[in-house]
């Protein structure tokens, strides 16, 4: 029987508030830190792991974590959700991304169907239409193969399946697996969709059109953005379009598309890129093959989801040490750090990811809750960031946690040895020296050279950024995230926050406006 | 006579801390609202606005703002600044930044020369340089026009930059001053060069190598990338190749490179945009007449930096609000959204410009501070935040002050009429919306639909953003993270944080390592 509980009631919480604190220079200091490293690691899909060793916490932090995860019935939750519960109990839906690359549980029958058989159908639309469009057999009027895919979407339509895109881009083309470039529409400033025609060959361009709804605003204006621009070249805008979204919107019927691919209703915008959603331009893009890998790493780590021991289940490991940090060490944001140019775009999915679903202040049953959830997550590239913001991270007045993502292998395999060291092997010794650097500083009689250390990370590593590794690497954090939202008590899941904005939008725009609205209205002259 | 004294020994502070907190919903609702954002703005250059009306602050507070600026003597040690006086001292460095767009006060003589000359006679050498690639007249091997420029540097030679082009690259095609795409290599990851160069056509490929120091060993290593690239082409790197270094580095002498611009210690890479190290790739990529229009925005918005009343000084009252917000509100992070797609990465470059020089724990003297000095930093282009991580800024149960920016008219001009509104009335309508959802917010009986508002916003308005809005913009930024450097008292020029991960990396890439640090470079196979 499960119960939802708000974090500040449960026992092992108020042990958690008491622990007493891991010196963290201290203790990853000489043989100690060295032993640290070696123990405090986790299995993942592919090979991967992700080491905590530098993670403000000992043995003793470790003990109460799990007892939370045991009184709070993380995997026992995570498990209703995977069995078709309601758990979006503010929209009361099922939560049902992880189907898209696994049956995890039993059956799950909604909609007149099996779940499962409707994600993989969808799956193999898309890629009989992505092997059509690659042939030929699926072509433009003139007969000639399309060579660019226009994703057009926002949100979770365009940050994930772009930050997907980017992290295979090159490993697609060296892999000879690069199909089609992609482009990505999303903004409603008129100047994003002018700016990318401008830089495509429309004749040669397929474009896809991503809302569940069918009515966001954005995507829709876009998309008569594109429409007329195919007009004014003399083309069909029929010939040139399909659709990803649910079968019930307008769109989904209509006859203004090559095609339709579709989603449902349990599967968030943020957690749809293993969905059609990041389906159709990833298999267009790359392949279905290379989309049915990156799904199989996601499933993999899945999997270890649903381990009970928080020692073999990684994704609920970091998000207890999250919860630790938040709540406990009070700490406010958590910077991701990935050492891999691919993902350059990927901190910017797990922005929305974590601070769209976590970012709530009242519980599943509508009351406020009394401690933080959800924190800032901002993040770039390494080793850039080192030449810009890791300053404030080292030496500012406050902490911020780290989370590192590291590969041992580039994607391409073209390199340069310079003082007797590659480059790859140049941007692991820096992400490997940060860390170190972060958590045991270094003290100097000079206080402004001074480095107090103290400052926790952890890591992710893997073999090499592959569609695989990708997968599993997203499921990870989409677990993550669900995890903390279940020991906060919050649904996850919805996404109320953004709705003010939008009712007070349509009021400039139809001139219904007094006070402050007004005369913002006038600054702008709308 | 200027003192340099900590925030929290001044009176004005301890009044400040004394002021009665604002209630923001109250204040933002009915005529007092609409009176408060007819108030509430200052004029910036270029015909800009900064207005402040949904920031957290009244007459009261602003009165005592005012007496901080003067107390701390804020506009006497911009002053100083721009005379010359050595402000970054834990270099022993003068700061003259603002004198690569124009003299503020005194003469500056150093290094055997006028400064404001030196800058003025790269600036021209540049322009020579720019107009003869674009003539033809320096050309390639086959005597074949150059097409595309790269910049190769990191940190301030690659955000600044980098932000900058993608802010203009639309303007400038549509106002037919497009003359070579730029593209940008800056991580030491392999993928990232070797990608770049999957895209381009080397030989029509002109380079900029920008290295102050000449020995920064990413830029050096991306460097040696290329010229084996140029080489496997059959080409001369040496005709491809541009420097932009500090006349006494290695690079400045060397023969490998058509040409050679010059940058000084007095200038660090986070105010370097309007140095050659901006210049080169600017002028370059839109011709020498659109970086002058941008240095020129610049140049006017830094005389509005001189005004010794707060209410005339955009940069100063956004320094002083955003200390209120960080020593007196609490509020450990800022947002920037602008509302503008070409300015996508404009916020990554303030989060350089202001994490690294404000992320310091001590003061210029080198002694500990007792108060939080810079925020972190972070943000995302809007509409596009909207449908990602501004729910945790509505709804979450953090405070996080924003910065938004808006633009009268698109770039482009192109646009598209839907439900009786352009795309570009939706964009405004957007922002002017979120501004008061945020501070108004909303009740309602439902918990989970309620914002409770409170949240505090600026916006700075701009007709469009042409190169001299930008330079404005940019400058207003540069100029805000220097007040506040000056009321924290910290040296916001240096950066020592930075160091610590260097050095231990170079231990790592020289097997010298043990504990910790060696496990996890066995982790990465180092």
């Amino acid at each position: 029987m499960i119960t939802w509980n708000n974090l500040d009631t449960l026992d092992s919480y108020q042990e958690l508030a008491k622990s007493d604190r891991v010196n963290l220079a201290e203790v990853m200091a000489g043989d100690n830190g060295a032993a640290r490293v070696k123990k405090y690691s986790v299995p993942m899909a592919e090979g991967m792991v992700y080491n905590y060793a530098a993670k403000q916490i000992d043995d003793k932090v470790l003990d109460v974590l799990a007892k939370l995860a045991k009184e709070a019935q993380l995997t026992e939750k995570f498990e209703a959700l995977y069995n078709g519960e309601v758990i979006n109990t503010g929209e009361k839906r099922m939560v049902l991304h992880h189907m898209t690359r696994g049956q995890l549980g039993e059956a799950v029958v909604a909609d007149g169907g099996d779940k499962r058989s409707f994600y993989v159908g969808e799956q193999k639309k898309i890629a009989e239409f992505a092997n059509k469009v690659h042939s030929g057999a699926i072509a433009n009027a003139a007969g000639e193969k399309f060579t660019t895919v226009v994703q057009i979407g926002i949100g979770g339509s365009d940050l994930g399946p772009r930050a997907m895109y980017l992290a295979l881009e090159n490993w697609a083309k060296v892999n000879n697996t690069f199909k089609m470039e992609a482009k990505f529409i999303s903004n409603v400033d008129p100047d994003d969709a002018a700016g990318v025609l401008n830089t495509i060959d429309v004749a040669h361009s397929l474009f896809v059109l991503v809302s569940k709804s069918g009515t966001t605003l954005e995507t829709l204006t876009n998309e008569s953005f594109v429409k007329d621009a195919l007009k004014n070249a003399g083309l069909d805008p029929a010939k040139h379009m399909v659709a990803v979204t649910s079968e019930t919107s307008p769109v989904a019927k209509s006859d203004d598309y090559l095609a339709a691919f579709f989603m449902d209703d349990y599967i968030g915008g943020r957690f749809s890129s293993t969905s059609a959603v990041g389906g159709a331009v990833l298999s267009l893009a790359f392949g279905p093959e290379v989309f049915a890998q990156f799904l199989s790493g996601a499933a993999e780590e899945d999997k270890l989801a649903k381990n009970k021991d928080i020692f073999t289940n990684p994704a609920l490991l970091d998000a207890l040490i999250g919860v630790y940090e938040r709540n406990v060490l009070g700490y406010p944001n958590t910077a991701v750090l990935p050492y891999s140019q691919a993902l350059s775009r990927f901190p910017a999915h797990l922005q929305q990811l974590d601070m769209e679903s976590n970012g709530k202040s009242v519980n599943r049953f509508g009351d406020p809750v009394n401690y933080p959830t959800g924190p800032v997550i901002f993040g770039e590239p390494g080793t850039n960031g080192q030449h810009s913001f890791y300053q404030l991270l080292h030496q500012g007045t406050d902490i911020v946690p780290l989370q590192f993502v590291g590969f041992k292998n580039s994607q391409m395999g073209r390199d340069v040895l310079i003082q007797d060291s590659t480059s790859q092997q140049k941007l692991c010794a820096n992400v490997v020296a940060q860390i170190v650097a972060f958590a045991c500083g270094k003290a100097d009689e000079d206080r402004n050279k001074n480095f107090e250390g103290g400052r926790p990370s952890s890591i992710i590593i893997g073999e090499q950024l592959t569609p695989q590794a990708l997968g599993a690497l997203l499921a990870h954090f989409e677990n993550k995230v669900m995890f903390q939202g279940f020991v906060w008590n919050i649904n996850s899941f919805d996404q109320e926050g953004v709705q003010l904005g939008k009712v007070l939008a349509k009021r400039v725009l139809a001139h219904e406006t007094d006070g402050a609205l007004k005369v913002y209205s006038d600054l702008l002259n709308i």
